[in-house]
């Protein structure tokens, strides 16, 4: 059995995201699971990912997997918090009100990127995700998303 | 005369980067210029942009189309900063130390998106960019960068 990833269970209307839209082939088609309380995301870069300075990755790129990573994680937490798993229902989708990413050092293009996001906060329709992307079990940046739940009828099949 | 933007002064073995570099065939290869005190950007996202709902740009294009463009606004700042236009000399770059962006609403995708740079400091080796998204003369997204002059012999054609 294969574990379903958080963007699977998202509608095929709303599969297309560049980040984490699994019917996108251009896009970066990110997985987030659960590990325990954290959700993880693995992501290799492609050479082309590449920022201003050969071998390290470019940091938009490093912003959009934490922008896709905290999004994911926010619509898994609400399920969670709500005590349904993904899959129970149409999944909860949320949009990003804002984003913060701190690039501590060069992230390595030829290696396998973690990212882990904790919930930091659920409050009415927001959740704070902190999320922590490292490359050989170093962390390069860390980032923070404020996430707004959508109402129902925006993620749902039939819209 | 065609006027060459920011990026174009950038020697080549800095310019792959998949946000502005010229030699990036897969990058959104963005171009910044002056215009009077502030910088201006224009770029038409492609369909695959989009976010996770139909008709949107993906907040990871915006936070990436804002990196670059700070970076870029941060080297000809500091040109200009010491009485020397991006040109005059090898150039001087930066590396983005902190990315903040505030979404405030849907960016369309159909839409030639136009953002505009604005230098808020420069105090030692850093600079302070703030940045507006718009598109059809409507702000969707906010930001700012806090950039870092590399050494000169990170930037150099000898490197």
């Amino acid at each position: 059995m294969t574990m379903k990833a958080f963007q699977d269970y998202y509608a095929d209307n709303f599969a297309h995201c560049y980040g984490c839209g699994r019917l996108n082939e251009h896009g970066l088609q990110i997985k987030s699971y659960w590990d325990g309380e954290e959700s993880v995301c693995h992501f290799k870069p492609k050479p082309y990912h590449t920022g201003g300075f050969p071998g390290n990755v470019y940091g938009g790129i490093i912003a959009s997997l934490i922008d896709c990573h905290g999004a994911g994680t926010a619509s898994a937490a609400i399920h969670r918090y709500l005590g349904k798993e993904l899959g129970a229902r149409e999944p909860i989708r949320f949009v990003t009100a804002s984003l913060h990413v701190d690039y501590l050092s060069p992230t390595p293009i030829d290696a396998s990127l973690e990212l882990r996001g904790r919930v930091k906060e659920i409050k009415g329709r927001k959740v704070i995700v902190a999320i922590t992307l490292a490359a050989r079990e170093s962390v390069c940046a860390t980032g923070e998303v404020v996430m707004v739940q959508l109402p129902d009828h925006f993620s749902s099949r039939n819209r």
